[in-house]
């Protein structure tokens, strides 16, 4: 596996990042968090109740390194911003927020999937992805796509010490796609590789419904290397 | 990497398969002939031209092991056959071979991508995936989408005694998609992954787009593994 050749001083940058996660009230959310926070980030965790964002934050880290705030609170505290929101809402949340996330970087890590008797599918998303109807919101910030297939629950592991998977990245802004890839790889046993403009990035959500039919065919929790990189 | 869980029963009527190639006379097709006859099944690469049919099958083996056809005699004559068609013509070519193929284990590997000046992107296909049209002009056939991101190059590479990668086997029928796995893994160095069911198909054929993106970057013939399987 090769280096991500991201560079240094970038690197350096993203150790300095504080993130913060809206809707990180849920597991990829908290998951996100604890990991980000264990690696030395400063972390807010958003919730539109802010009572339960400091509850999630309590949960996975302690003050200063985690804490918890209203979303627009969270977003305009942070340097960089996941929202890692239900997909459910994500359009209206994030217009909302548009003012707040002004200049940022923000990082798209909503999946629109959804779930009926054989199994899993991907929602169509007028826009071609969640990461471009953000874009479309959020004309003012830089908006990566990132983290799709990273297992909340190993996240959340205090057993599972490194990740073995990769975190595809995408984007239009090179130091944007840079700095995520390199934020990704401060979570450990994650490589950042980048992987496309932000118009290739529906295939990318779409295809956490073929990593749960993995996970339901041969009880994992699927992630992905990319090979010969 | 643990086994793919294919029961060796159908490893073993893997082996035996004489596997037919539509559209074989392009890299992927003739890659894809080269490693399964060197693996020891029979392959009859198809062609609307037979003389190129035979010409390709010449330049990747030898009769009885490698043979050209019209695509029509190569589909009659196979037990399972590989579309390694271009997108353009897709629908059309397969829906005149409906009745050859009726019956059989019919494999897409086709890509609907193109390439502009921001680079590679994916077409939408009203189907939902080559796979799922292919489907539908052959109701009589068992459709199961594989081997999208086998790089032609690697196939085709003498040097290349192994390759790195998963290839990912959707499909319905799980007879279908194991035995399909099971003629992926006769490539040295690939394993075949249960991937879910058609619908789920067109974002692994659009994911080509973000591998062509990969190896652009990184100057890499860019595949996948599945990790925690």
């Amino acid at each position: 596996m090769a280096a991500a050749q991201v560079p240094p001083e970038t690197a350096a940058e993203a150790a300095r990042l504080t993130v913060g996660i809206l809707g990180g009230t849920g597991d990829q959310g908290r998951g996100l968090a604890r990991r980000l926070a264990r690696a030395g980030n400063r972390v807010i965790i958003g919730s539109r109740d802010a009572g339960r964002a400091a509850a999630a934050a309590a949960s996975v880290g302690s003050p200063p390194r985690v804490t918890g705030a209203a979303n627009e609170e969270a977003a305009r505290a942070a340097d960089l911003v996941i929202a890692a929101v239900p997909w459910e809402g994500h359009s209206d949340l994030l217009a909302r927020l548009a003012g707040a996330l002004e200049g940022k970087i923000v990082v798209d890590c909503v999946n629109p999937i959804g779930f009926d008797a054989r199994g899993c599918y991907a929602i169509g998303v007028p826009e071609g992805s969640a990461a471009e109807q953000a874009a479309a919101v959020l004309p003012g910030s830089t908006v990566v796509g990132a983290f799709h297939h990273v297992s909340a629950t190993l996240l959340l592991d205090p057993e599972v010490a490194e990740l073995d998977q990769d975190v595809l990245v995408l984007g239009d802004d090179r130091h944007a796609t840079d700095l995520v890839q390199a934020l990704a790889e401060r979570i450990p046993g994650v490589r950042g590789v980048y992987a496309g403009r932000l118009r290739t990035c529906g295939q990318v959500e779409a295809l956490t419904a073929n990593l749960v039919a993995v996970n339901r065919r041969y009880k994992a929790h699927a992630g992905l290397r990319v090979t010969d990189v």
